[in-house]
This record gives structure tokens, sequence and C-alpha cells, in this order.
């Protein structure tokens, strides 16, 4: 099969995986927001998380081995550990238009909505919000938002985020594999690392961009690249490195039949993506997680595991992309 | 701190980590082989995997949770799982030695060593080995080779090693971070993915390359990166999708007084050389295992979380760099 086969589908979006819509509630006040992903039903779903001060919930009902397994909704924040209430507001307003688990006839519907959350509380905006933290209320805003298109750059769970020492944010990024399957990435990007090469303008990422969805740098002749802490990553900034204190969120999907342990994979793979496109990456500092969705509408026959290992290798590229996406348009709103 | 304080070490092998030494077992008619690293005492340890199809020894017991967390010496070898009897010839010849832990007077020395191991049994080798592989020989010959300078390519446990459709093989890289803290890395070479770029020439590790340490390719102009499974993998080749079939055995060092649970970092952070080296990594097929090892030689002293990312940085960066360096010299030599 030739490249040409693979291309992002119609909004290079994680929405381009049917079924899927993101909500984005954005504050320029408190200078943060929150980001929800829904799902139309119930997807399969499992979590990889490697940073090292990572902010998260409802991260062990996706165990493998656990009951769950599954998902009705992952919801991003920044705030962090004030933004996993996020995710109470996402529970509520889907649960009243009955979205959940349904245990017993008349007790709510109780939605399984995973949350993950990067640090953004140093960056200036208002956060005096005493015993009232927003996030809940920017959760039930976000689900009522949810639509295919969604904006990038610095908005919602990114509008506080950094990049290094650059605004980072929301990005997004869908690879169709020609063949029924599609894939998509949504991330909220606040690494300590740098997402661009010694040069200060060409992407880590730059291998993978299609049509010039990130700006289209290459780079040029440079010497290695040896310094492991190199300046434009805020690792270089003792005062930066905060455990928690910087973050890569980010949501892989795709439209296949996945079990949660399939998910798993997708998630782990997926993190390769993060590793090619910020340098470092995974560092204590960094709350990189990483979940996987799957709708099960396409089944994948024979040779499943050599389609999930197709599907992961698409997933880190998809996430590789995104972090690009996410800073190039930050950059060009800032 | 310019680029220019950074530099491999004398040897740009793992052993320029003082203490540590390696030894080699290669076998031209079996095409396998062993590879032991031993350190000079019993050095702090842990272990990352992320591949779906391991083949590991001794794992458990360095687990940050777990009592030991230290190692004499890491074993790795082809031949799947008849390989990991390589640990038993190197646990003799260390007891005899006197290396290992003294429990009671009078009772042998309990070296601990961890081991991984690779697939070669289909490389067309002679694997007529009955009830007796020659594994745990090739592990006691392994230990009394040991010394700092070691061969590189299609040697010990990567004599029967492949990166994608090429030679794999051993691989090595140093950097001196011109502090005191020195990191190396040690490799067997055996990935389902590509360690190519499409143009089947320029190495993906390429922006890490040191003084043309693997031939100094660059990358021209190409097209984007967008198929999930190149055909330079062999994850196109279905027949050679098996899980446990294709592996990247990893060992990072360092000097520097990590605990138990900084190596898992260390590891965990070094897997993202896996990433930036091969694509796709991680995937079902392989069972990409890394191993950290920390003499204590060196304090870290104040903000350790900082070192220890810069230090699982240039373990990323050394592991990158090994791999390339496998592959450049195995295919010199084929």
């Amino acid at each position: 099969m030739t490249s040409s086969a693979f291309r992002p589908g119609p909004l290079n979006l994680i929405t381009d995986v049917p079924g899927l819509t993101v909500g984005h509630v954005t504050d320029e006040v408190v200078r943060s927001g929150a980001t929800v992903l829904r799902t139309d039903g119930f997807w399969a779903a499992a979590v990889d998380v490697r940073g090292g001060g990572p902010g998260t919930r409802e991260t062990e009902a996706l165990a493998p081995e656990n009951l769950v397994g599954k998902a009705h909704a992952i919801a991003l924040a920044g705030g962090s550990v004030f933004g996993l209430a996020v995710a109470d507001g996402v529970v509520a307003a889907l649960s009243l238009e009955g979205q959940g688990l349904r245990l017993k006839p008349g007790s709510p519907a109780i939605p399984v909505v995973p949350a993950a959350v990067l640090h953004d509380l140093g960056n200036g905006g208002d956060k005096a919000w005493g015993l009232e933290p927003p996030y809940r209320r920017w959760g039930l805003e976000a689900v009522a938002t949810a639509a295919r298109e969604f904006a990038l750059g610095a908005v919602g769970a990114g509008r506080g985020a950094m990049a290094g020492h650059l605004p980072g944010g929301i990005g997004s990024a869908s690879l169709d594999l020609g063949d029924g399957l599609v894939v998509g990435a949504l991330v909220a990007a606040n690494p300590i690392g740098s997402v661009y090469m010694p040069d200060g303008q060409t992407f880590w990422a730059w291998p993978f961009e299609i049509a010039g969805e990130f700006g289209g740098c290459r780079p040029a002749a440079q010497g290695p690249v040896v310094d492991p802490m190199p300046d434009a990553s805020r690792l270089a900034s003792l005062g930066r490195a905060q455990s928690g204190a910087n973050t890569t969120l980010a949501v892989v999907a795709c439209n296949a039949d996945l079990t949660t342990a399939e998910c798993k994979r997708l998630a782990m793979m997926a993190q390769d993506g993060i590793a090619r496109a910020v340098r470092p990456a995974h560092t204590p500092f960094d709350g990189d997680t990483v979940f996987a969705l799957a709708s099960g509408a396409h089944h994948l026959g024979d040779a499943r595991a050599v389609q999930l290992g197709r599907l992961g290798s698409a997933a880190a590229d998809c996430l590789a992309r995104a972090i690009a996406r996410a800073v190039h348009t930050a950059a060009q709103g800032a």
C-alpha cells in the first residue's frame, strides 16, 4: 500500500472518528479551561500514565483486569487538582441526559468519565476562587457545547498550557487508513520539554507532518542534539521543574472493535508520539497521560494483533502531529 | 551550558560508566549468542517492560516496592525462552567468584542477574540442541570474557537479531555530561519496526548522532511519513509478526546515586530512545525491555529530580544512538 492511501480525515481532528464530539470552555480571566470528549455511547477505553506527576481520576476503572473498561466521555482540564472537578460536572450533565450505566430502574444513570488535569495555576490568571473553583461548572458547560468541529490552540483545557517556554494548547489530528479504519488524537500540550529541535523552529514531529498542518518547517543542517536539558525546555529552569506542573494530556481514538486490553496497547504505543514530538518527555515533572478509546464499529477480523500494531503506530503519529498543531496554533493566536 | 560540554566518553560504550564490563559469546553455527553486562558490585537497578511479547527473568526482584532492587549483572541472549538459561550460567560463575548476597556464612553467594531474551530461533542457525541448549554455557563463558572494550554489530545476544528486514545486533553509546555524570546504553536491537526513515537510509535517530558514529546520513526532502506499517518494518510481513519474535533489549546506566525507584524512571525515560530510533516501536510483537543501573559513585545533591530528568533524557538519547550504531555496525559486517 503506498503512502497516498493515507490521509487525514475531513476535519483532521479526533472527531473524524465517527461518534466523537468535543466541547471546550475557555475562561480568559482565570486563564484556564476544560475540554470534554464525548462518545456516542459507552466505548472500550484504557489509559497509560507515564509522567512522574500525574493528576487523574477514574483511571483504575479502565485497568484491563477491572470491571468497567469503558467510558462515556473523557474530561481534560487545567487547574491542577482543582481541575479534577471537571468530571463532576460532566458526570452530572451526562446522567441528566440519561447517558450512563443503569444499575437499577429509577436510580440515576452512572456515566464513566475518566479525567486528567494539567497545571496552569501559576500563569497569572485569577485563581482566587476560594471554595468555589469553576471546573465543575465548566464540565457542565463543556458537555453542552460538544460538536464535531472544535478549536485548537489556547482554548479549553489548553488555555493555560505551555510547551517548554512557549504557549501550548489543544491540538488534534487524524489519519484515515484507507480501509475503513480511522484514528485520531486530541491533546492538551503542556510539556516541560521542547517541541522544537535546537534550531528553535523545526518541530520534532516534522517527519509526520501532512500538508503543512503545522507550518511545514524542515530541519536544516545542524549540530548533534546532545544537551539532555535544552534551554528551550523548562527542565533547564529549576523553578518550573515541579512535579505535576507539566503534562501532556492526550486521548487517542479509533473506530475498531478493540477490547480494553487492546485499548491499553493503543495508549502505550501512542506514548511514542509524545516521545517523538517532545524532548525530553516522560520526565519526573510531567504528568503524561494517554487515554485510548475504541468505538467498536469496525471489526478487525483476522490478524488482530497486526492490525492493533498498525493502529498503535498511527495513533502515535497522530499524537505527535496533534502536539505540534497545538503549539503551532497557539503561537499564531498569541 | 553549551552543546560542546557534551561528548561521548572515551570508548563511546556503556562501559564509559566506571565499573561496568561487557562480555559476548557468539556462535556462528547456532547463529545466536549471549551478552553479559557486569557491575563491579551490587548496583541499584530497575526495569521497564513495554513490549507486548517480552521474555524476562528476575524482573520482579527489581520492582521498587520489592526487597532487592539491585543487580550484580544483566544478561541478554538470543534463543527466546531457551536463552533465559544464560542467567543460570552467569549466576553460577559470579557465585563461584564470591559475587553475590551472603545470607549465611558458608552458603553460596547469591548473585542477582536479571535477564531478557530476543527471538532468533527462525534465522537458519542450527537449533537442534535437544535437551542441551547452549545458553547456560554461554552465560558461564561470557562472564569470563567481560571487559571494558567490546564489539558491536552481529555479536553476542545480537548475533541473530534483525532490525526490520535488516541485520540488527549489539549497539552501545555513551554521553559525558561534563559535570562528572556519565550515561551509557547497551542494546540488542531486534525490533519489528524500521530504524530507517522512508528514504531507507536515514536513521530515525539521526538528530542525536555525534561525530558520524552511525554514518552521518541526514534526511533529504521527502513526503510525509504516514504509513503506520512501513514496508521496511516486519510488521508489514504478517508471517514475521509473532509475539516475542521481535525485541529491543536494552540497558542504560549512569554513575549517579539513584535509588531503585529513580532507576525505574531512568528506564522509563530511556524507552523514548526506542520510540525515537524505531518506528513503530512497542508493538504487540516486540518484547521491548529496558534495564537501568546506577553505580552510586556520584552524589546528585540538590534538585535530584531535575538531575534525574536530565539523566533520563541523556539515557534516551544514548539508547537511540546505540540502536542506530547496532544496525550500522551489523550492516558493515554483513
